[in-house]
């Protein structure tokens, strides 16, 4: 923390700045400079809160210096952590393709989808049993019938299954058939959510919320793993902006910087980081070639005929242009070889 | 629904549209024009969903005209609704003040705030029991003894209490104490927390999330509404936006936008609005004069250490202050006069 | 500055950064902390470029300290600016509407809006006769034509009047003609046009551009002063964010923040913050409350056949309503009066 | 334009709207809805102005249906343009690489600098020799003397060479000197630049402004077309959003958007995009795979001397590398091979 007096403080001020920084277990240490003086805080071991400094009279601002998260740091944790789903490895050395429609379907549809979506290169099945809404009108999911559904996709084809859970009550549930949790974006700061799922055993994929700064996304996973679950995927799928061409603007800036400072796997989702089908392909080629661990998409055999999200599920023939896509981009050097310095330079 | 084609679509790809629109149990109306046909869809009494229609083979795109909501309009109920909490009318002819600290915090000091504000023009007790911390290491609030507190505010002091909720495992509790529940910014979209409290018999604080639009948040109202939950108080705090220069960004635009589309009653919190407490007072003005039905303001006896927000609690002298600008501000033509056509003009 | 090390940086790496901050004339100051160092620059005059210190072996992060704005800085000049154009004060005690058509019209029309203002209480008039448009397939000002309508209505009505320039081609002129100069949001950052206004002897109006920071904006200031320009008014009209139900997001937490940081004077454009004239008066009003010295507001006596902007532009009895409201709001305790600490507490 | 009357309009009312739109020419063609009616204005070539309709007794609001951009859109020019800048060709099947420092610096440096970048695989030299900065205390560029220079690049290295033009006084003399001009992202709505630009006889680079919505920007492409200049180059260079993490937010989502709705060719500049170096060579490689057609990419044989933006300069090294990546990025199917529907899909 540092203390920033303003140019007219007066010494008695600063004294008793230094003296309000001893009472809190500190040590101050002031910095004289040209027109004006500051005041560092030194010898906290954690974040310091500025409420009882700012307050003080001669004080113009306080700046924070200590970053506040730590265990999702790569400082503290140097290299990747890989997260295991099922048999599939996300973090490792080869980008991961999930897929599967926004909603799960009937049955006999869900597993056609899912048995397409292998053969096109998909390792890890997701779709909604549990739909978060923006209108109660809207379809809200098929619930535990649709978990039924995807335990006997994992069963009956063969690959990992994921879905959102979007309250506590249905945790425990949704445990008993699928191999992975999601937490979508609108509830990225559902705390309540977040504590639980600190407590599960199984992987927690972690959307980045629509208003998520990149530090607070962090400090969301810092709940997952200092509540006890290390094994958390990161997720970007768009933010919301002014650009309204786009249903979100997809930050893969974010790809590289998670890469350099967190030691968490970085997925994309370009689905909804798009909002069009004919633009998601691109979207994914851009996403993986920026870094991330793997793909999210929302595929489907019959696109237009989707239960939800439509306008941006794409085909099956376009998954697997994307998995070709995915051989040549690997070829890119170093794309997933330095762990410890991960952005290419 | 207004489906635009493509200029070089052909005769029949818009016969093809049509027979969609016919499909789906409506009626198509083609308006063609200068350069390109454009295809109504009537006959409809919900949105139509896009998804079956734009991804039909000339179709450039789809444009919705039926707003979304229903209920939470003012065309389908043109009085402003008053919420009444405890002894308290919310939406009335008369702004009111709600204030108290960002947390709950010991009985004593609790009470000694609740006396001041009371005495400083407040109408209505608001502080934290549950909090929602962006930082797993802050302090997460005292839990069922803060609701304890808050009753005895009430029953002492004599003030309707209002507390936020940020789970369903503890809105039973939390009925027990307290006279209204807020929902807070983070969990605008936690659907889960929504459908039950729109089976709730107390009155629902719904604040504006971050990153929500209007449409989006007053969907969340009619969530609360068509879930049988009429007694809904809406509160703007400030949404996020590049500017940077305070906590948030308050968008007092909405006030008078929600006076004019929905018989909602609306608050403003500028604490959270700001971030700053020596420009609070400026904004609790501002809000008042864009025609708040009342403010949601942090107020503590010794706002420099209070356990949360101490940056933009105010003390209760500026409080008081606010309650004589209301007595000026009151002095506005037609602030609260025109029900059903409420932007003064 | 204060230049942030890793947790893994070496003493060597730390003597570096030190010897680098003496190369530059500066002196280092190290702080120890708990599990990092930081060594602060002191010894600078001017805020220190970070680009030869953030690259440096073992540097984490520069952060800076020192304010890079000066001369609009209340620090440097305490009493609040008063700008005089014709005999009208801008950041006196009383505030300011200054009313008009987007654009001039005809020279009868302009005229009859001119004495109809002035009548509604109206102590400037603006208009525009070069417009900048996003089309350019739209109406794009009378220019010179609309500069002599301009004077015509300063020296018949007796308003002082005010008209944007788009190009340094046009500033001498347009300076024949007008009391003062708007730089429009559009040109906020154009520096050729600043540089210009800067060494212009008659009031500029800047507006902020509809993505520029607080800094940013009083760093444009800061050009017209620093290039001999005193008299600058702010002039804040919405900036651009997601809330998509207003033309623009009015920023009104500016207001008491430029009061409280520099001592120029600050406006409020409430016609492009909303974008809808039905919302106008309760924003001026909100604007009035908020602290602001003035109002800029397009006002027309027809407004539906306005030239350009019709959607957001009141009627003049509307304007006749915001004066009366100003009579009211400036009974608000110290609304003008704290010059050297505006912020009311 | 569709008229959207409210649901309590009177038959009267919708007369009116359809006598007003007879006025204006064109045809109205009511559209009877389930509980409101829709007027659809029929027989406009141009986008129609709304302000004559949307005041209108029992109107609740017009939503415009034609695209406001013409000469820039791919429906009426299918095939992509390719502009020609020197010898080298934009918009082609191959990306190019445009690189360079920041500003022009000593003639022996930017030299060195242009023999370096040439080796590396830049096809192009870019640097500014009039600089648009934010503080009026920093290095504004060399201004003639840098033309000269960059003169002397094209002469001796062989590189066509692009800079920035911020003022319509030194197009004259900017074109002696350079082979295509470039608009800078705070200049995107300067107008009177625009309208000279439109004039010239050589290839424009048109940066998207910080707050430029797709539309916007296009129609600023449409000034420039209109005008009658038709070799226009866009570029991508990030927007400002609440994102902090980053310099901009590079929103690549308009890459394939840019490919499918225009035929003018796309530029990315991820040096501005993200704003650190060490992230650079990522977000290349996404520009790249997403389909633009080029990179910007800020160059310098010591990045950490760079006379300005020495954060976002990436050293020789890293573009030898990004032409690496480009060879094999050239590997991905349609890469630039759809010129009519160019989204690969």
């Amino acid at each position: 923390m540092l203390v920033i007096m303003r140019k007219d403080s007066s010494a008695d001020q600063c004294s008793g700045v230094e003296d309000a920084i001893r009472r809190m277990g500190f040590t101050p240490l002031p910095v004289p400079g040209a027109d004006r003086t500051a005041i560092c805080v030194t010898g906290n071991r954690d974040p310091v809160d500025s409420a009882l400094l700012s307050r003080l009279p001669g004080v113009l601002e306080c700046i924070a210096v200590t970053r506040p998260y730590k265990m999702v740091s790569r400082e503290v944790h140097p290299q990747t952590t890989v997260v295991q789903v099922g048999d599939v490895k996300v973090g490792g050395s080869e980008p991961v393709i999930i897929a599967g429609p926004c909603s799960v379907e009937t049955e006999a549809r869900t597993i056609a989808i899912a048995e397409a979506v292998k053969q096109a290169g998909a390792k890890m099945f997701r779709a909604g049993a549990y739909k978060p809404r923006t209108s109660p009108y809207s379809f809200q999911g098929l619930g535990e019938e649709g978990l039924v559904t995807l335990k006997k996709v994992r069963d009956q084809v063969g690959l990992p299954v994921v879905s959102e859970v979007v309250e506590t009550e249905t945790i425990d549930l949704t445990l008993e058939y699928v191999d992975a949790l999601q937490i979508g974006a609108r509830n990225m700061k559902n705390y309540s959510l977040l504590k639980k799922l600190a407590k599960v055993r199984k992987p927690v994929l972690l959307k980045r919320g629509l208003a998520g700064t990149f530090e607070e996304w962090l400090m969301v996973a810092e709940y997952l793993l200092s509540g006890g679950n290390e094994q958390v995927i990161l997720c970007e799928r768009g933010v919301r902006t002014f650009s309204d061409h786009s249903r979100n603007t997809l930050d893969l800036n974010v790809v590289p910087l998670v890469r350099q400072v967190s030691h968490l796997p970085i997925l994309v989702d370009p689905s909804h980081g798009v909002g069009k089908r004919e633009r998601v392909r691109s979207m994914c080629r851009a996403a993986i070639a920026s870094g991330t661990h793997g793909l999210l998409v929302e595929t489907h055999t019959d696109p237009s005929t989707s239960y939800s999200d439509a306008d941006q599920t794409i085909d099956v023939e376009s998954l697997r242009g994307i998995s070709r896509d995915i051989e040549i981009l690997v070829g890119l050097e170093d794309l997933f070889g330095h762990e410890s310095n991960p952005a290419v330079a």
